[in-house]
Order: C-alpha cells, then sequence, then structure tokens
C-alpha cells in the first residue's frame, strides 16, 4: 500500500492540543455540579507531635459552615499508604510535618471552607523534629515511625573486595542531589460525587485512577466497583499526582459521605508545596575501581535518601535507583545500599524518573571523576564500559535485544562533534583545572577553553564547556511492582466505522492520546483520524495499574494489540463475505480490506476486490458480528531475587546520552546551558514529534534541576512555593535541544517500541553537571549549581590553581 | 453446595428501589449542569400546511433569549426517521402534524426559552388534515407523503379459499382499538452537553441509546465515536422512549453545537402527549372458518393501522401484527394484510407488545366469537387448536421446544377455577344474552350469573363474567430486525472481588439492572450482592440495539454468559494454582471455587481446598491476569421471506394466558376487573418477583387501555392531555393479579428464559373484553369500554333480547 499513512512513525499533532491552546479544555477546577461543597484541610502546623486537642467550635458560627471530618469519621480503615500503611487518612494521635492532614473544614463555599479551617484550633505536645537525612541516619531514639527506615533495599553481585583488588585505581567521590518539587501547572484537585446506594465518583486531577478507586474504597469500606473514577484533564502530573490524589480524594469522600453533597478539594499552590511529594533528595557515596585501560571492576555504592515523613513510593524509588546506581555498564562486582530516612518533611514520592536522574546524577559523575583521573576521555571511557547485547546488566540481568546504549552515545557524540581521536577528549573537554577571571576580585588565569568549542567567546568572561551523560531505565514496574504491571485497553468499531479506543493509562500532557489512537490504528490497519481516545475511567477497562514508569506507550500499545488480535479474525470473516476469498487472505491497511496479493483480481467472477473501512464496518454491523474486544498485556515473569538484588529487574531497558554545552559567566556565576544533544532509544518512535516533546520537557526540567531548582525549607515549612521563589526554568533558560531517536526495537515493546517519558530527564543534570565540572575544573558535585556556588567554586579552583600551578 | 445462593430463579428486591423511594434517584430534570440553557420547541398549530414563513423577530428583545434554530442550521442531515427518511429533524416546508417541530428556541431559562417559542410567528398555507384511517385509506390525492402508505405487511400460507370451503362455518367480525398514550411518570428529557472537538455527551431519559448516538451524529455529520449517550434514570418508557428520544436530541444538539453550552429540552406533560407517539389505532377484520368440531381451517385478516404523521416504528409494529394477527393457533389456511396509514396525526410508534395487544383483540376476540357460534366452551375451542410442540405457526414455522401456550391456559384455568367438563364452560360463563335490571329506564330479564361466579351480588344491579384470552409474542427483533438483534455485555472483578457489570440495554422501570445482576452472578457462580450493575452508556459495550421487544434477559443474559465463559478459564487457571489441582477441575459456585468431587480432599498435600472468591480475585490480580471480558450475543439465522411472509419469523416465542373476572354496574355502565389470573410461559424465571411486577403492570395498563383510557383528539390536537381528562387506571381501578409462572426452558435462552416485559399486556384487554361480552351477553368489539357503551350495549342486548326472546 504505497500510499497508505504510516500511523506509526509519523510525527502527529496531538489531538489534546487544539483545546488546551483555545481553552476549550475544562480542568478540574473547571468542572461545576449542583449542589458543590467546598473542602479545606486543616493540616499541623508543627513538623513533629503529638496531637492534644482539635478544637472546632469557632467553626460552627459561620455561615456556610457544614462540617469539620476528623479521623474518627472515616468509615473504613483510616489509612492512606500506598505501599506500607504508615499513614493516616487523617492524622489523629501523631503528626510528622508541617501539612499532616487533621481534618477537613467543609462549607459551602471555598473561602468558607478555608476561613472554617482556619478557626480550627489544635493544641500539640510538640517534639523535636528531624529535617535532614543525616539527622535521620543518626537518630538511635525518637524515631518517626518503629524506625527512621523507610525502607532498604541491596543489590551484591560478585565480590567487592575482590573486585576493587583487580583495580589499578580506586576512585572515590560523593554526591548530593536535592528535593525537586513537581510544579506541574494545575494543582491537586478532586471533586467527589455521592451517588445512590452509597457508591461514589470521583473526577479528579490524576494520574492514577485505579490507586484512587482502591484507597476510597478502603477508607470508605466499600467495593471497588461502588467507586467510579474518572480522569479530568490533567494539567501535569510528573510523579506528582501518583499517590497524592488517593489522599485528595478519600478525605473528600469521607465528607461527601457524610454531607450527601458533592465535595471539591483543591490545593492552591502554596498549599500544594507544603502539602505534597517531592523528588526524594540523595546522598551518594561512590567507590569505583578501574583498570589503566579504563575497565570498571567494581563499584561500591550507598544511596540515602529522605522519605519525608510517610513512606509512600519510597520503596519504588529506592528499588529503581539500587538496580540503575552502578548505570549501564559492564561491572563485575557491584554493592549497593538504598536506604530510605524518614524525616519530619512532606513525604517525598514519584518524580518523572522515580530515583533514576539521582542515581545517574551518581553514575555519570563518578564516570567523569573516573575519566579525570585516567586521563581518559570521557566518551571513551563510557564506551570501554558500556552494556552491549549479550553482557549482563550490574544485577546480572543478560540483555540480548534493544540495547541502544552504544549507538545512543555515538550519535550525540556524532551531532555533537564530539570526535574521538588520538588525542582523546577534544571538543568535549575544557580538560583542566582552570581559574576564570571575573570583574571583581578575579585571581586571574586564562580561559582553557579550546577553539573547538565555538566562537563566541567575548573575552575571558565566559568559560564553555561540555559533558555527557549516559543512562539505562528499566521499563514499566519491574520486578518489584512485577503484580502490578498488566494493563487493558478496549477498542470499538462502530458501525459508520469510527473507531473508540479506551485505555487505563492517562493523558497527564505527555502525548498518550496521541500515541494511543496511532497504536489503535496501526493495530487495525486504519488511519489515526478515524479513532478517538476516551477519557480514561475506571469503568472502561480492568486495573492496568498506575501510568508511571513510562509505562503507557509499552503497557497499552500491547493490550491494543491484544484487541486487535481478537477483532481481526472477526473483520476478515466478515470481509471475506463480500470480497468472496478465504479469511486468512483478507489484508486491513490504508483503511481498506483486500485480498492479500489479489491487485485487481480479487474476485474471479468481477466481485469487489476490495472494501473501505466504512463498507466493512456497515457489513459487521449487519451480519451481527462482535465489533468491540478487550485487550490485556502483562509483562513477562522476571527471574529477580530479592534479597541479593540479583535478576531480571525489568524486562527490558530505554538508553539515553545527553551532551550538554554549558558556558559560565565569571561575572555572575551564572551557568547557561547553550546545547544538550539527547539521544533516545526509544525501540521504536510512535510519534517522533511526541517523543522530541518529551525530550524537550525532560531537558528543561533536567536544566531547572540542576542549576535553578533551589527547594528550600525552614523547620519543616517549604519557603520556596511559589514561581518567583521556586525558579523553574521559562523558555528563556533553555537550552537548544536536539533530539536523536535512536531505534533499537524491543521484542517485547508494541511495533519495538519502549518508553520515552522518563528516560527524557534522566541524564540532563548529570550531563551538566559534568559540563560545568569541565568548564569550571573543578568536579561539581551537587545540584543545584547556583550562581553563588559557581562564584566559589571558581575560587576554590583559582586557590588549587595557585597553589599547584 | 446445599447453601449456595439460587441468583436466578430467586425473588430479590429491585436493586433501584431503594433510591425511588427515597427520592434520591435523580432523574434528568434533577440533574444540573453549569452554563444550561433550555430549549424550548416552536411547532406546527396546524395538522397539515406548507410553512410560508417563519418570523423570530420578536424574540430578539427578550432578555435571555440565546437562539433560533431552524431547519437550515442542522450541519448534517436534517433527517430523523429512524426507519425511512419520512421525517424531517426540524420541518422546512411541509408539516404535517400540529406539534410537528420547526424551530427551537432556545435562552437562558426554561420559562424564556418557553415565551420566545411562543412569539415565533409562522405563516401556513393550510390543506384538509387527514385525521383517520378510513380517511387516509380512502384518499386518492392530497397525500402527506408520496401515498398514505407508510408500509405494509402480508402473510399467504395455504390456500384461503380452499381453507374456508372446508370449513362447516365461516365466521366474520371487525374490532376496533384505540390510541394508548404511555403516559410514562417522567416525560420525554435529555441534556446536551458539547465537548471538545465537537464532541458531544447526552444524558437523556431514554430507552435505545444507541438509536440516539446514530441519530445525533446524522443530524451533526459527527462520526459515531463523538457520539456519547448516557441514560439517565428513566422514569417509564414503555416504547415511547423508543424513538423519541432522537428527535429531541438531535434537535438540542445543534442547539448546543450552535451556542457552546449544555442545553436541555424536556417536555412538559401537555406538550408531551401532543407531540409524541401512542399505540397505534387498529382496525381488524377478520373471517375465520372452522369445522364443527372447533377445528380452524383458516384465517383471513385485514389489519389497518394509523400510523399518524410520520412512518417513525410503524413497519415493526405492522410486521409484528402481521406475524400475530392469527394467534397461537394451528391454522393450516391464513392471509394476513396490514397496512399502516398515514395521517396528521402525532405520529405513533412503540408501545409495549407492538401491535401484539392489537392483534390479539383480534385473534381472541375472534376466537370468542367462533366459540359463541359453535356453541363451545372458549377454553375448549383453544386448547383444540393451540400450538404444541412438533406443530407449525401461522407463518408456517416449526416450533419444537419451549411451547407454553397449553400449559398457559390449562394452568390459569386450574387457578381459576374455570373447570372443563361435558357441560362446556361453566364457570367461565355468563353464557347466554341477558338483560341487566338497571335503575332508570332499566328493561328487566334476569341476571344469569352462576352461583358458582361468587356470592356478593347485590341483586340484579351487578353482572358478572369471566373472559380468557391466550397470545404468543415473537421474542426480540424477529426477522425484520435481524441485523440489529445482537447485544453487548461486560463483565469486570475487581481486585476485592466486588463485581461490576455493564450492558447495552438499560433499565426504565422494568426491573433489568436487577436481573442483570442476577444473570451476571449466575454466569461466574457467585452471590448477587456482589455485583454492582453500570448505568448504560455508549460507550460501555457495542451496540445493543433498542431495549424493547422484551429484549433484555434474553439478549443480555446469553452474552453476559459468553463473558462469563471467557473469564472462567483464566479464573480456573487462577484457583487450580493455588488449589493445586487441573484447571478443568475447579468448580465455581457459592462464592468460592473448590475441587470439583473434592470434598475435603481437594489437596494430597494438605493445601487449601476451596478458596473465597476474594482470595481468587486478589490471586487473579497479583499472578497479573486479564480481569475483566466483553460479551456478545446475536439471535440465531432465520429463514424468513418477507414476500410471502412465510418462514422464521422469530427465533422463539412467548406465551400467556390472562383470565379476567368483570362485574359490569348496569346502573352507571361502569365495568370493573376484580381478578385477573395470568398464566405466562417465561421460559425460565430469573427473578419471580420481578416478573410479578411485570405481569401486575403490564395487567394495569391493559386494564387502563381496555376500560378508561379514552384517547380524544379534535382537528389534531390531542384534548385528553392530562391526567384528569386520560384515565390511566389507580391502584383503587385495578384486579388482584395472581401471576402464574410456567417454565418450559428456551434452549437458546439464558437458562431458558424468555421475555417478559410485553407479554404482560398483550392478552390483557382482549380477556376484559371477552368477559365484558360474556357478562352483558353481547359481542363487545372495541374499547375502551366506557361506562356510556355499555350503557348502550345492554340497551341493544335488550332489544335484541325482547326481539326474540
Amino acid at each position: 500500500m504505497p500510499n497508505s499513512p504510516q500511523t506509526i512513525g509519523e510525527s502527529r499533532l496531538r489531538i489534546d492540543a487544539p483545546a488546551k491552546c483555545t481553552g476549550d479544555t475544562r480542568f478540574l477546577d473547571d468542572l461545576r455540579f449542583e449542589g458543590l461543597a467546598w473542602a479545606a484541610p486543616v493540616v499541623s502546623s508543627t513538623p513533629f507531635g503529638r496531637i492534644l486537642a482539635v478544637d472546632g467550635a469557632h467553626c460552627e458560627s459561620l455561615p456556610g459552615f457544614l462540617d469539620l471530618v476528623l479521623a474518627r469519621h472515616v468509615p473504613g480503615e483510616n489509612q492512606v499508604g500506598v505501599i506500607c500503611n504508615d499513614q493516616p487518612l487523617l492524622a489523629q494521635e501523631t503528626v510528622r510535618y508541617v501539612g499532616d492532614t487533621i481534618a477537613l473544614a467543609v462549607a459551602a463555599d471555598e473561602a468558607t471552607a478555608r476561613r472554617a479551617a482556619e478557626l480550627v484550633q489544635i493544641k500539640y505536645e510538640e517534639f523535636d523534629p528531624v529535617l535532614s537525612i543525616e539527622q535521620s541516619r543518626a537518630a538511635r531514639s525518637d524515631y518517626l515511625h518503629a524506625s527512621n527506615v523507610a525502607c532498604r533495599h541491596r543489590l551484591r553481585r560478585g565480590e567487592i573486595a575482590k573486585g576493587l583488588r583487580l583495580a589499578d585505581l580506586v576512585v572515590e567521590a560523593e554526591f548530593r542531589t536535592p528535593c525537586q518539587e513537581h510544579f506541574y501547572l494545575e494543582g491537586q484537585g478532586c471533586v467527589v460525587l455521592p451517588g445512590e446506594d452509597g457508591a461514589l465518583t470521583i473526577h479528579g486531577s490524576l494520574q492514577c485512577p485505579f490507586y484512587v478507586q482502591k484507597a476510597v474504597a478502603r477508607a470508605m469500606g466499600l467495593p471497588f466497583a461502588a467507586v467510579r473514577v474518572i480522569q479530568a484533564p490533567t494539567g501535569g502530573g510528573f510523579g506528582g499526582k501518583e499517590d497524592l490524589p488517593s489522599e485528595l480524594c478519600a478525605r473528600a469522600a469521607v465528607a461527601a459521605a457524610r454531607i450527601g453533597r458533592p465535595v471539591k478539594l483543591v490545593y492552591r499552590r502554596r498549599e500544594d508545596v507544603q502539602l505534597t511529594s517531592k523528588r526524594h533528595p540523595f546522598l551518594m557515596s561512590y567507590r569505583v575501581g578501574v583498570t589503566r585501560d579504563g575497565r570498571l571492576t567494581a563499584a561500591e555504592i550507598r544511596l540515602d535518601h529522605g522519605a519525608g515523613a510517610y513512606a509512600t513510593l519510597s520503596s519504588v524509588v529506592s528499588y529503581r535507583a539500587a538496580v540503575q546506581a552502578a548505570g549501564p555498564y559492564v561491572i563485575p562486582n557491584v554493592k549497593v545500599d538504598s536506604t530510605s530516612w524518614y524525616t519530619n518533611l512532606p513525604p517525598n514520592g514519584a518524580f518523572r524518573g522515580f530515583g533514576s536522574p539521582q542515581a545517574t546524577f551518581g553514575h555519570e559523575r563518578m564516570m567523569d571523576h573516573v575519566a579525570e583521573e585516567l586521563g581518559m576521555d570521557p566518551l571513551e571511557l563510557r564506551l570501554r564500559n558500556v552494556l552491549r547485547p549479550g553482557d549482563r546488566t550490574p544485577t546480572g540481568q543478560l540483555l540480548e535485544h534493544s540495547v541502544g546504549a552504544e549507538r545512543c552515545l555515538k550519535e550525540a557524540a556524532r551531532a555533537a562533534g564530539w570526535g574521538l581521536s588520538a588525542e582523546g577528549a577534544q571538543s568535549g573537554s575544557s580538560g583542566k583545572r582552570v581559574t576564570a577571571s571575573r570583574s571583581k576580585g578575579g585571581t586571574g588565569g586564562g580561559s582553557s577553553v579550546p577553539a573547538a568549542e565555538g566562537a563566541e567567546e567575548t573575552g575571558r568572561r565566559y568559560l564553555r564547556g561540555r559533558g555527557l551523560a549516559l543512562c539505562h531505565y528499566g521499563n514499566c514496574l519491574g520486578a518489584a511492582g512485577w503484580f502490578l504491571d498488566g494493563a487493558g485497553a478496549r477498542i470499538r468499531i462502530h458501525r459508520d466505522g469510527s473507531i473508540s479506543a479506551a485505555f487505563g493509562l492517562v493523558e497527564m500532557g505527555q502525548g498518550a492520546l496521541t500515541a494511543v489512537a496511532q497504536m489503535a490504528a496501526k493495530a487495525l490497519g486504519v488511519s489515526t483520524e478515524r479513532v478517538l481516545v476516551e477519557p480514561t475511567d475506571t469503568q472502561q477497562v480492568p486495573d492496568s495499574g498506575p501510568a508511571v514508569a513510562s509505562r503507557n506507550v509499552v503497557m497499552t500499545g500491547n493490550a491494543l494489540r491484544d484487541a486487535a488480535d481478537k477483532l481481526i479474525p472477526v473483520i476478515q470473516a466478515a470481509a471475506a463475505e463480500l470480497l468472496e476469498c478465504a479469511p486468512g487472505d483478507v489484508e486491513l491497511a490504508g483503511d481498506r480490506a483486500c485480498v492479500r496479493g489479489g491487485g485487481e483480481a480479487g474476485s474471479p467472477d468481477g466481485g469487489a476486490v476490495s472494501l473501505s473501512f466504512e463498507e466493512l464496518a456497515e457489513h459487521l454491523f449487519l451480519s451481527n458480528r462482535p465489533m468491540a474486544a478487550l485487550g490485556w498485556w502483562h509483562v513477562p515473569p522476571l527471574s529477580y531475587d530479592a534479597k541479593s538484588g540479583l535478576g531480571e529487574a525489568y524486562f527490558s531497558y530505554s538508553y539515553a546520552a545527553h551532551m550538554a554545552e554549558v558556558s559560565v559567566d565569571t561575572l555572575t556565576g551564572r551557568v547557561r546551558v547553550e546545547r544538550i544533544w539527547a539521544a533516545h532509544d526509544v525501540g521504536r518512535a510512535i510519534n517522533p514529534a511526541g517523543i522530541e516533546g518529551q525530550v524537550e520537557g525532560g531537558t528543561a526540567q533536567g536544566v531547572g534541576w540542576a542549576l535553578s531548582e533551589n527547594y528550600l525549607e525552614e523547620g519543616g515549612r517549604v519557603i520556596t512555593n511559589n514561581f518567583s521563589t521556586y525558579l523553574v526554568p521559562t523558555t528563556t533558560d533553555l537550552p537548544e535541544v536536539e533530539t536523536i531517536q535512536v531505534e533499537e526495537p524491543e521484542p517485547l515493546g508494541p511495533w519495538g517500541a519502549k518508553g520515552i517519558g522518563e528516560p527524557a530527564i534522566i541524564p540532563t543534570a548529570a550531563a551538566v553537571a559534568n559540563a560545568v565540572s569541565r568548564a569550571l575544573g573543578v568536579q561539581v558535585d551537587h545540584i543545584p549549581i547556583l550562581p553563588e556556588e559557581v562564584l566559589n567554586l571558581l575560587e576554590t579552583a583559582a586557590s588549587t590553581e595557585s597553589r599547584t600551578g
């Protein structure tokens, strides 16, 4: 079919884009319901304490006040912990962070609800709060929970001592990455509608409708079947709407059932920042053994991360970080200890990458430390160790297919002009410790940026450098979440030939609707325009697990193929009746059914040789055939041992290499990322434009985390709680991004595809930090790399240089 | 499983009853939407004419007025005919009845919309209207459409002339049945919500969501996939919400798309009566040949019915009436002509029974005429001719299974004490032409009611009589609607063991939700309480055809079984893992999985011998198995010849015999139905209490049609347009009903079940008229049998008696 549309591999405009551009999209807070009441959270003002008294007497007199919902009003289980049961839905005894929700004030309008929440008086016995990982780790009593350990993961491969003995060089370093706030454009919000017989319908800005269904059923003591969750168009999630909506929805559900009216609960920005999860901050220590010729022999890694007040998804983050901590390299001896520590801070949870950006910061900064010590080009070092088909990952998993790490490195290098020649690192390297000139108090020293770096240097004020980072990313949930790793989809053909598709994951800005439409179309051999994708609703498909971990394309794509595999024989049989051929000879492509290889000779008696999809649909209908099918897919069994951390941690991996070019203003200390070359092994591109969007967005978020997003709290109170204090990069802050799509088809992916949503952000910060390190000639081992930090580093470098030079 | 719940065959309270009793149910008009606009129809005030001008200028100045929607604004096809394309969505040129919709006035509130509609000035060129079947039939020009025939059906079996020659006696009679207004408690109504990209979501009080989807797609030029229809809880339909909602929804859709706001269109009572369909009035002439010993040799039948201004569903009514007109009897020679005639009256359409109550009035009154002429007991005559397994119906269809006509007759007779003895008709018969005494102007004559009839006689004022009527009813849509006769269902098992079921037909008061829950439970071997049935929504299941023709139990039940058949092997495989047995040995019953015949010896190593459904669901989930399935069922192919009317008209038939006992007040002329014994062959009872409810409701509606519902129009304007002029019977008017459930399992029905919704009403009016005829000793050949009519008949009878006595 020469003119048949590609459907996949063809760049498509996002289906949801027009309405989002015109403002037609109605987000959660735009939805209106009759008799709607509003809820406002009553939260702890102290980071750690015991509740002595809750006094709501002052609310009663407020006109419009309806209810004060407390823990004792929860009809089911007062528990919202998603993995461990450590988190009350409403705090009753102990509060563990500023923002721990104690009650909901419910009123006829938002202002009254908020005023009522303020009027609730709470007395505490206050305890000394634990406000850092170090403090939590050091504590020997006064734990937040039974202990201060939220979870631990470990990996033991080979013999670390032996590995280090085999090394010619052992390099050690420590790294630190901070919290990152999601700053989705739309805050958390939900509306719970009480129905007949106790049933509830929930609209929410959320990623995981099936989590919400479970959490609400648990809190309300309802069967799952009585809880329906409909995802409202969602203005960003990034992991922040994985577990949090369960809290909001379950609390609002208690209120709605009590007052018998719809209840809306929306977090406004400052509240959202204070009450919701962030990216886990990490302390990382690496000890790596390497031979003189650059072969890695051992990696001993310790990851400590701050869980915040409750474990929430810490174990997922910890697991993934542990699995990926040694990077996409062949290392025979690996030891990883990954521990999440409770602190009296907002619970940290899922954030794009689930620990991968942190672990990648660790292993990729480490690779640059090692390269520096070896005097070897960083690209060369990576190529010497990178995972290739036939190799085993640090968890001992044999990789046979779809291992695009080397190609990603090489394609990014090629695009960036990072050559590999006899002289080693040329264009990618400033290579030496330098001191930049600064206008005030500068200590002199010439810029060492080589000519190849570009010509825009204006005197000595700007230093340039390039850095690269490589990562692997386990697709979907992996062994630790295997039991959740199935997904459903439904395809329905209508009588007029239009097609509806339903899926169990969600559109939250990542382009899921468009990819789902393309994949459904591809599966049936029709054009993408024919497919309308329905909003996600727990009534439509079976529990498809969470919309996280870059799962949508792989899970939904395979489920759509399963649904299509059920429909295609039905369609072929129907077409065969009209085409007068064997059902197996019917080919579906290009919006038509025709006889395979039939050309114009489809029917010996001059009948039809092909049918339009409209004709086909009408015949399917008139011949009373089933025109819908549910599909299901789950990841294959994984052989993994949780105790040793060895085995098949994920069924497949995506790979990415980012190269960053930065300029550092030695006068202001400001770092500017000029360009990113981002090569991603996506297996097979479904929507290349969508991948570009993901990579540009992920890169932006990575640049923000690396350079400007300086999350600060004081006594457990977040002080960077709005856009003027928490500096999310704007378009003017962002680099030009060149996205390179590497296709190493994954046999288990739909048409070979693998996830891209999270890989997009994972290597960015490490690449930027490597570039800044190389520009400054100083190892920059923590982020964000703020201007004042740069100025300090420049001074350090200058003094080192002056001592050694 | 001795203690396992029955699930089917067990009387269940209606699932939807509590909320309907407490008022919690939110019907269409209770739903509120932000920015809602209201529409009011602008309708023709003349029964037949040409539109010369539509002037909406006066609306413009009304505050709150938004739009006047005219035919030229319909973006797609301005056509809403469901079977033939004879009905514009909005009349543009010709109007054909008082109420023909010309425009919609749209405003911010209902009062303004209605005021605006009144202000629209329309000029017509008026034509002479056709206001009766006779007038339409006689016309030779000035037709309503291309001709005055909306549709025709015929049946030609054997040779009618020969059949009449073989008869010892040929009996002729003519019958007439009137319009019947549905008088559902909730009027027609819908709300159309415009969505993104032109998509529409519709909430409506309706029976056939997939009809509405198609009609709106057609009018709007949208793909089906872009039109979602959600049935609101519906306060009665009775066929009146089969086709009509398509009109309302398509018109409101045009308005909603134009103004970009939700639009509500609700008909208030008088408007609803004027604008919507009724039961077709029938003129019937029967000529029947019979041998002296009561064998029917021939039936020549002519049915003429009033279609109203547009054909709508007339052809369905005509087809069914033609197929069933000769009754459930063995008659070798049959000729039927069935014709629908256009008139300038509101279009008539579907009404519980689709022509069957009319045809049954014809054949059952006729059987009593014949019995009278033969001097034979009416029961005896029927038993002599009734269809039994191995017989052929009047269309020549061989019946092999599930033919419960004889049992229905006998069980009703037994219950009523209508004995069959040597003296023929005893308890069922007043037998003779009598004249009742009346206080004013009475002409004397003794009551002939035998002692066995009951003792409450107070002198000679009351006459009593008993009548019986038998019918057959073709299940589902039959050969004429075969292409529409498929249905889907979905079963989903949740992780907590609760179950959701979705179906494509609807709950409209008939108890569908309860039967669906019972059948889903039965199919999976679980208790009914575990199943929650979702509201009908076109997104949930494939096009399942219309919720009419008593289809739900048969179609949805079979579709649920198909879905369960897909799930059961999955469940068995999962259970087998835990029970350590072969999957095929797992038995699902009583909310448990156990090893078939295993008793306590399920597992040799002392493992579990049975699992609760909760354990099973959790294991299904954790082992990543698909937990939902879509089922589909369609009726088997039917061999039927439309030209001769011969063949398999329906795949199976339900049967019913009603015996009515009436008393006639000779003073007032008022007939009171004292008791009805109603025997119904339902194949297999799913919810016996639901069947009782259906039979009591159907009987009530039949009694109303027979006695009090006197539909009147004047010049095309309905004058009985509210509850004070159109006398729907109240509880005090109703007989005691004894429901007898006869079970002759239908092999193709789910667990043997057949439809009951329509059979419930079909024989009632005929039984009542037969009883009144026998009480009065005069053949009462038309309904309603109003008091004044009774008084006239009594006079006729008296004068006949005085002439002949």
